[in-house]
């Protein structure tokens, strides 16, 4: 064979540190040459080098990031930018059998809204669950503004575990944002309705709609929400929009902005102008400002209402009780962000050119000697705007959402209308650098941005127009998340990233070591209700079953087979197809499919999963695993017949399209012989290395093991039948022994090769 | 302000070649200081250099991408890697509003299964239209594996526009391929099964099971398959794999391979050996060169039989007039690749190490001869493998799918069991390089890999495995597209590209210059149908109508307001909501989601879009545009209300929250004149500049006009209404106008920053 596997370095490290080394062999390029072809400045270069992730090598932080409206969550790496994982959510999403098997489907129904499932949810802003105010990287949460609900995702396994719908919400925007212990998830109202599920005619709006805040408890143990543990507090109907918790001394407070507090309804169609010229005519709005632990305390003492099964804390209670206050905040406000110590809260007024830093001692001082500038129209206290400020700073036009530098004092603000990003001292109040951006950004997101621990380094802007940073792809355009190297005084444009489905609006990004997710299940496991699963099915225990009008089958897959190939059952018989997937290597995922069902698994190593169909119409459907899992996956496939009601099942024999011999047979066991010598020459090199120091190469010498032991149950019928002479299925286990065989080679021929890539040694 | 957006060179252009400049103001990184922190090797930098895609500059190349069982089409740019698009294909998508909106739900339901919604399905191979051979970038073509099925996408617009469900095969897997002017679109079976859809038990697999391939005739200035042209020819129960079209010398001709020849029927179940034994035994299975011409001549001449009222040429006929003829071709082989020239065939024996390169005269010669080796079981007529061949070449274990360079005689083979990429040359039959892959290689992708006009340059293997590739982001693991530069004589890995969602298995790549995609839509555009919407709707005649039991609402979307703000309707109303977007202006799509309902649509500039709900409960239910369309996106809002049965609609006025005076007036006044001031100063740099040499410009110019027209309008009204001194709505009407303003100022300025960015001269 011509090729030659060993390449010598294109470049010689001993060329030192001018990289522009030209030719050498095979004329290719130098640096130089490229940077001329492709047109790069050396600053291009430097965010090339600043950003390339090499094959093999990982990237330092993880971004989650809401997808819109595509109703998922879209994970993608720093500072590579390159998309990880798109996690279903609220969407239904096939390749991860998501709200395709029946695990997932009972997720998505807990989601049902009126009865009703809803097939999408518009993500905006998820959190991560905190320990003492730090990332934890345990779950992730995520809201859908449309029908409010909320997801739990374990980050364990990167999948959706819990649906929540806001029992009195009918719209929402300012979830999720956890506590500092994630004792509760918090959900914000965005436009107002009666918070009973009835009719109220807008002419009501003023008296009969509200908003509300619900804070949602949270079990970390069981990593689920506690729905009759939650409560709300009412809010008048000022469009609320996001919110943030409250961390050292303020922990034990939220925090909910708000626009519109004109209240006004709109009505073009009548003549009347439109919201966005009624909702933005005051200079200012509110910022509520909301002590949940007092809230939390006075449900407890049965101060709530019960609205739809619901605790709700009437807002003359909160009032009353000193649990809601507003502060005045320049007009049209969208981020609300409490710094890392907790004494400040950064606003930013989308209509306004400043943002605005309050201090929470000076609020708090203000509350306690109960110096109110005033009360709204519901009697809720207001606090002075100027008594409650540390400092408001001029930082463009469009101020948007402001996240916190692991440097004191550091803020970074997303300026729409300019677009740019604006960096400043908030303890000191002046602009430090501005950055432009491509284009209106939305959010922005440092690395741990909003935690007590901010871990600096870099800063996504997520842009909402791409307009023509990237190759056309038709009327609609990707979004463009921008990274931003903010290491030093001056930012700097590192990469741009198309988003290629959803629209994001927040993103939280946490450093990759603090995420552990697993690789694989334990045998038997429903991922979703992280249990043993009741379909859970060993090896050799398949089997089919009917119970209560309903054929079960018991199935398992493996490299490369379905157990069991072949299923017949009656026209009208409902079905339930339960796969295990026996595998144990890392990424050995199988699929299921099945011909016009819409029935479509995915299997990862340990997960059992269910699909139940109809068998309505008479016919052949076939079905196959979906995943390229071996060499021999176009083998792995089933039919499921389906026999005309009342006809009776044929037991008549397969006629074979083919015959074998003895002589097939020596020759098939002469191969099968050739195949073990090669691999008991790489079991030797293997055992004879500190293999046991390489838990790569543990867990593939794990996965051949269990292919060799498959092989030799193989082997075993091979030699039954060939002691009866029956050379058809002589010759045919014959070569399912060398079927297992191969896939242990392969195995094994990867785990040599790793050995010897990573410097292993011999030991005996 | 204390930013300063123009930045010193970080890197002195003057310091050359050598780019370890360090140092420099801010204490950022040297490129050297980069290298060191980061592990880079100089390898490492040339390939960031060689795929990093700076800010504003485009991809050289296209990528559409199968997704797999995420029933969806991936779209990509070389050298960069990055995602532009996922577009929605079998599964509904809602970010796209595939699915969603009644224009897109008529598209799905074409690929009903027994009257059922299917809503995914395994995509497998796109192919991308042709004329002479070469991809003209019009139109792309997808296949669904599980269900039979294939669409059409129009790369105008990105969008799929037909779904047609194969009339008689069970399985499939070798769609879809393209003739050299894509007169048909080519799919052929998997799995072998009834051609009527019919029970047939397994023990006449080998009588009545077949496999086929059907010609979707395809209408090019339409866009749309043909059904009713299309035709298929039947084929004997081989497991047909996949196929290729003839070009030049054998356009006329395609060619289809197999494996499971055996014909064996596994039932691990029952103790038999499972598919993966007896499908896997023979040294050969068959090569189907079929004679489409013929075919499509002879079922004009009618010498089809009906099945599913579906033209299908028996195989006896097909053997007996020589259009289906059988080669031997080694074991299990997956890819079948017409050379440009289309001379030869080369097929990848996956069971194998060869691959082997066929000659397209000797067969023609040898069918022309009637020279063959024998006949099938079914009478199909063999050639012999050794009088086909041209060479045979041993490429490493498991070969599996080739893709020819540009350069003469050069191809590419992906070796699954190796996890490597040969490289080799056809003519002489010599290894030339190989390459290693990460891990376990299905499909490779060369741009234009498999047109008459390969453009060389890259090749993107497509890896099956990514096991320890990534960060980590649990069980189910992304999969690796790794892209390899092919310009010079070896092979050189420049990029790890995960794929977040979907499991590719082919891909095709396409010169970026060759598409054209449109930007917007006509007004009142049906995407779907390609047609004017009969609910297209002006500015200014948005309306309800009741009609036929059903409450058309005829609504626009413009920034920042959707008209109709309120609809009240009764319990029990069927409400269909039809929006048209008014804009014109580059990437400003807007959305409506609604509470509740499973509606939620993305509407385009010029598209209209409907979505249809019942109005089954009392309530309230609030709708808004789900894009972050301008700094008051979250106004653009709106409410459904829905009475109970047999209530009176209450005509009582909205009681405004905020009450305004001439005072209010009088300030409202004074911030439009000043901002006025603003725009009139923009305007006349632009005008002043030869802003009519640029594009994007003019195009930000007309979108700014639209918005000052829009002002003109509101200020009418104020006017109005402070004549009457009803301050009131005189101060909501300055406010829209004022509102209309900044978004006019907004585009402005983005403008005058483009001329001055791009070197506008001043023209007066």
């Amino acid at each position: 064979m011509g090729g030659n596997l060993k390449r010598p370095l294109l470049l010689s490290a001993a060329a030192g540190l001018g990289l522009a080394v030209s030719g050498g062999a095979w004329g290719a390029e130098s640096l130089d040459d490229v940077m001329k072809r492709r047109g790069l400045t050396q600053k291009d270069v430097l965010a090339a080098a600043k950003t390339y992730v090499p094959t093999g090598k990982r990237d330092e932080f993880v971004v989650f990031s809401s997808g819109g409206q595509s109703g998922q969550v879209i994970v993608y790496g720093i500072p590579s930018m390159r998309i990880m994982k798109y996690i279903g959510v609220f969407t239904p999403e096939p390749w991860q059998g998501y709200g395709f098997d029946e695990e997932s489907k009972a997720v998505l129904a807990q989601g049902r809204i009126n009865g009703k499932d809803i097939n999408y949810g518009d993500t905006h802003h998820p959190a991560i669950s905190e320990t003492n105010g730090e990332y934890d990287g345990k779950f992730l949460f995520i809201n859908d503004k449309a029908n409010p609900r909320i997801a739990v995702i374990d980050l364990a396994d990167f999948e959706t575990k819990q649906i929540v719908a806001n029992p009195i919400m009918k719209s929402e925007h300012g979830g999720t944002f956890v506590t500092q212990n994630t004792e509760y998830i918090i959900e914000a109202t965005q436009y107002a309705g009666p918070l009973e599920n009835e009719y109220v005619p807008l002419s009501q709006f003023n008296e009969k709609y509200r908003g509300a805040v619900t804070y949602w408890k949270f079990d970390k143990e069981k990593g689920r929400i506690i729905p009759e543990q939650s409560f709300s507090v009412e809010l008048p109907p000022y469009s609320q929009d996001l919110s943030d918790a409250g961390k050292g001394p303020s922990h034990g407070w939220s925090f909910t902005n708000s626009f519109c507090t004109e209240r006004y309804v709109g009505g073009i169609e009548k003549g009347r102008p439109p919201f966005e010229a009624g909702c933005s005519q005051k200079d200012t709005d509110f910022l509520h400002m909301i002590n949940w632990q007092k809230a939390e305390a006075l449900v407890k003492a049965g101060k709530a209402k019960k609205i739809n099964g619901h605790d709700v804390l009437p807002m003359d209670v909160a009032a009353a009780e000193g649990v809601l206050v507003l502060v005045p905040e320049p007009k049209s406000p969208h981020g609300v962000d409490v710094s890392p110590d907790g004494k400040f809260i950064i606003v930013a007024g989308k209509l306004d050119t400043h943002t605005s830093v309050y201090s929470f001692d000076k609020m708090k001082a203000l509350i306690e000697a109960k110096d109110f500038a005033g009360k709204d129209p519901y009697g809720i206290p207001i606090l002075d705007l100027k008594k409650s400020l540390h400092t408001q700073v001029s930082v463009g036009l469009g101020p948007l959402h402001t996240q916190y530098d692991s440097k004191p004092c550091v803020v970074y603000t997303s300026i729409y209308v300019d677009s740019q990003v604006t960096k400043w001292d908030y303890c000191e109040g002046k602009v430090l650098d501005k950055i432009s951006v491509h284009y209106n950004i939305g959010h922005l997101m440092a690395m741990e941005g909003d935690s007590t621990k901010p871990k600096g380094k870099y800063l996504v802007a997520l842009n909402k127009l791409a307009i023509d940073r990237f190759t056309p792809v038709g009327p609609l355009h990707p979004q463009n998340h921008q990274l931003i190297d903010i290491s030093n005084d001056k930012m700097e444009l590192l990469y741009d990233m198309p988003l290629p489905l959803g629209e994001p609006h927040y993103a939280v990004g946490i450093a990759a070591s603090t995420l552990k997710p697993h690789i694989r299940y334990k045998q038997g496991w429903d991922s979703r209700t992280d249990a043993k699963s009741p379909f859970a099915t060993l090896a050799g225990r398949e089997h089919v079953e009917k119970k209560d009008g309903v054929t079960h089958v018991y199935g398992t897959l493996i490299r490369s087979h379905i157990t069991p190939e072949i299923v017949e059952v009656e026209e009208g018989e409902t079905v339930s197809f339960h796969f295990t997937n026996l595998e144990r290597a890392e990424d050995e995922t199988h699929g299921f499919a099945i011909r016009g069902f819409n029935a479509n698994l995915s299997v990862e190593p340990g997960k059992t999963v269910s699909a139940t169909i109809k068998a309505e119409k008479p016919g052949v459907y076939p079905y196959y695993c979906t995943e390229f899992c071996s060499a021999l996956h176009l083998e792995m496939q089933g039919y499921l017949l389906v026999r005309p009601k009342g006809m009776q099942a044929q037991e008549a024999a397969l006629k074979e399209g083919q015959a074998y011999t003895e002589e097939d047979y020596g020759k098939q066991i002469k191969t099968n012989t050739d195949t073990q010598a090669v691999i008991d020459s790489v079991v030797k090199f293997i055992t004879e290395r500190n293999f046991k120091d390489f838990p790569t190469v543990v867990s593939l010498v794990e996965d051949a093991t269990d292919q060799l032991n498959f092989a030799a149950d193989a082997k075993k019928k091979t030699e039954d039948f060939s002691g009866k002479k029956d050379w058809q299925n002589a010759v045919l286990w014959a070569q399912q022994w060398f079927q297992y065989q191969v896939k242990a080679a392969d195995i094994g021929l990867r785990a040599k090769t790793y050995l010897e890539q990573n410097g292993a040694k011999v030991v005996k």
